[in-house]
């Protein structure tokens, strides 16, 4: 460990595809969706407490996770967590914490993660990421770890090596391709999944941003000279409200030509539908994901069922279902149909307001 | 109303059909599951209370059920509340109405109607029970009330009348019969379906104990001497340990040559499972039964959902399932498979013990 290495978890996203397990109020990053005893976020921070001392994780979420935050890492201080006003997608999110640490510390490595993935091997991951820190120390790289695929998934964003170097340069960036394209890519050899877990100096991402962002370059670089001043407050949300909407991918990584990858195989999933989550659950001998205690399936197959603490549930006749019981909602559908749920919370919430939702 | 005429009304049923709904601690008569605003046991004193006084109504329930009763029907005093140590099926229940109101009033005439049924028109019903209750003050009748077929319905049973009279002697019960019969029953027109309402005078009924239920008959004579004094609990307790569980229309109407039915279409049910629930349910344009508020349903069809107070549910794509939805049980049934939720509760009941049951 050194002081100038940091890890920056973005943890704004507010995921309506668990709902109604996942609320505007409770997003998955704060949720044990998998039952694995401890929330996402949680297992974040202690897949890098190993690499980053605890006063040096940075995490940049919605203003009004800020508490949860704090709840979930209590080794953080107050002062540690950026607070968004509004989301801005992944470039405005890392520039706050990029234009933050450079005036903290001009030599900042840093490391950036999403605060709601799943990996299963963490001691290769670890590995993976101190290979990239490496690399980035010596080299005026921006990193990106990629992910060897196994399936054809149309969902994920690709990444194309430009040779078979365990760190290669990145030739070509591909968001969420079709089925074809996606075969094409698994049978190819050379596409990786885009982990979206970035490593690079606090100094050339900033460079970055002054060169293929230049308008956020320019607002981050004001609210830089108010950071821990009294104005800082009124100058993020004035920043947060000019500043355009944009992925780092989008923005940056698929335009500048130092862009390197680090490929691993460590189990990883974005765990970003419930059909994600039930490849992931244990199964049991009807191809039910491990049903929780107190769940009685009979006549049920490959279904995946969620239950409130303490409830019992009777299920007979259901095949490829999600059932996801809470105290207030109750969702049930086919598996082949999860892709609906955002328009079941458009319609509840036209009809009952936010209280739901 | 004359003073001579009293309403029995048997509600020691702890039905399981419709568990999770209904519970041991609270069962189908307490309950409003058509949404009508009102309990099944209200529903049945406010039927009879145009045709009897308040303070002539008697209902025989278990011991546990007591407060609920007076709960739902606060006109009642504590003494007209008659108490089952153990339920022992119809005749028990009836001789101990039967004896107490005897002592109480020797001309007393009574109506006997089960706490949990259906009626439509209850004006037209009312009619009817006037009829059999000037025909049994004038004859030494057992009446019952017969309800005209709509459909070869296997779970009820039925009654052969002998001649096409208004009242008519029976000919014969037959319970349960198998789907062909039923079919020759309705199309036949001679058979009535058993509603379990009865009408008799308290001093016949005694009269048919004594002949065809001896036993009965010496155990609730030594009660009837009991009955108003401290002794009454612990006799109470001793007569229902020791007598045999029959009833009424196998241990006295199958065998007495008294036994007479007034048929009548008043729009009856004696909602014993969710399929009569749906029957009976106002349907939205897929044959759902009506949603309830907050029910969010989309490529469902003839299913029936039962959702707590101000929960919500979305369901997608279930056809003909019952959904009943508490506070600590979840069900999801077939509705073709609602005869295995005695099943379901037996196996919870192994697992789980009483808690949700």
């Amino acid at each position: 460990m050194t002081d100038n290495r940091y890890c920056v978890i973005m943890a704004g996203g507010a995921g309506t595809r668990f709902w109604p397990k996942s609320r505007q109020s409770m997003p998955k990053q704060f949720l044990d969706i998998l039952g694995t005893g401890k929330s996402f976020i949680r297992h974040t921070y202690e897949r890098f407490a190993p690499l980053v001392a605890p006063e040096n994780f940075v995490v940049v979420t919605n203003r009004r996770y800020k508490a949860l935050v704090l709840e979930h890492l209590p080794e953080l201080d107050e002062k540690q967590v950026l607070c968004e006003p509004v989301g801005r997608n992944t470039a405005p999110c890392i520039a706050y914490a990029a234009y933050t640490l450079l005036k903290e510390n001009p030599e900042a490595e840093m490391i950036v993660t999403p605060s709601d993935h799943l990996i299963l091997n963490e001691e290769e991951f670890r590995t993976v990421i101190g290979e990239c820190l490496a690399f980035a120390a010596t080299h005026n790289a921006l990193m990106t770890v990629g992910i060897k695929p196994t399936r054809p998934d149309t969902g994920y964003g690709y990444i194309q090596v430009s040779d078979a170097q365990p760190v290669s340069k990145v030739k070509c960036f591909t968001e969420k391709p079709g089925l074809e394209l996606a075969q094409t890519f698994l049978q190819c050899g050379e596409f990786y999944w885009n982990s979206g877990i970035f490593v690079w100096t606090a100094k050339n991402i900033v460079e970055a941003f002054e060169r293929y962002l230049p308008e956020h370059h320019a607002l981050f670089s004001g609210l830089m000279r108010a950071l821990g001043t009294d104005a800082e407050r009124n100058i993020v949300e004035m920043v947060f409200a000019e500043c355009r909407a944009v992925s780092i991918d989008y923005g940056i990584l698929e335009k500048a030509d130092n862009v390197y990858v680090r490929c691993g195989e460590f189990g990883w999933s974005d765990v970003g539908t419930w059909g994600s989550i039930y490849q992931h659950s244990r199964k049991d001998r009807y191809a039910n994901a491990a049903p929780e205690e107190g769940c009685y399936l009979s006549d049920t197959r490959s279904s995946i069922v969620s239950l409130p603490k303490g409830k019992i549930a009777v299920i007979n006749g259901l095949k490829e279902y999600i059932v996801v019981d809470t105290d207030d909602v109750l969702l049930i559908c086919p598996r082949a149909e999860e892709q609906n749920i955002k328009k079941f919370i458009d319609e509840v919430k036209y009809h009952n307001g936010d209280k739901h939702i």
